[in-house]
């Protein structure tokens, strides 16, 4: 089962946690062979974290995981952090491939919805 | 002088930083009338922070500033540091007016663009 695990920092405020749960299902309606399966996680400060909801995953079926970090900048976290735990992961579960896609700061028109959103009154 | 200031998180990974000049300097050669002066800035670990950026934008002529949050959710950078910042920034600076602009992660097509780039090989 191709599966996709949303990767966001995690915040202490609770309204910004639930942007990543409305993303997230907002992918889910719009995705729909690449992805049977897709579920979010957080690096850091709330539930559930990215081992936590690997091994959710995997119990439901997952076969091949898509890490997305929804990280702006290829910074520690995007660069040591979570490579390091996919490669954790990938030990646990020799039986699923795992593949960590670029970040989100990495798309191409990114200057264009800057000026978008900073132009809008 | 309409003037756009890009405010990211900073990192301590140099290159992470770097990605912010890159990205300003694509943003500059986009805009047209929309702003005269665009720069960047960091809210935590790196120089220039965001009242040196307005100090310098100000000095150089800026007029009306807008402050982009480059930042994915509405977590406490962007609900509470960033506004005091501005705020702060208003009542050192009367004659120019001050925006903030929604952050990145407000717009539209998130969606789009994580499937986009998750299911790129």
């Amino acid at each position: 089962m191709k599966t996709l695990i949303i990767l966001a920092h995690g915040s202490r405020r609770e309204e910004s946690n639930q942007e990543i749960v409305e993303l997230t299902n907002k992918v889910k309606t719009l995705t729909s062979s690449e992805f049977e399966q897709v579920e979010y996680a957080y690096l850091e400060v709330v539930s559930p974290s990215l081992p936590e909801a690997i091994d959710s995953c995997i119990n439901n079926g997952a076969t091949h995981i898509t890490v997305f970090p929804y990280f702006l900048n290829s910074g520690n976290h995007v660069k040591r952090d979570i490579p390091e735990m996919v490669n954790t992961a990938k030990e646990n579960y020799p039986q699923c491939s795992f593949k960590t896609s670029e970040c989100i700061g990495m798309i191409e028109k990114m200057p264009n919805y800057i000026l978008e959103l900073a132009t809008k009154t």
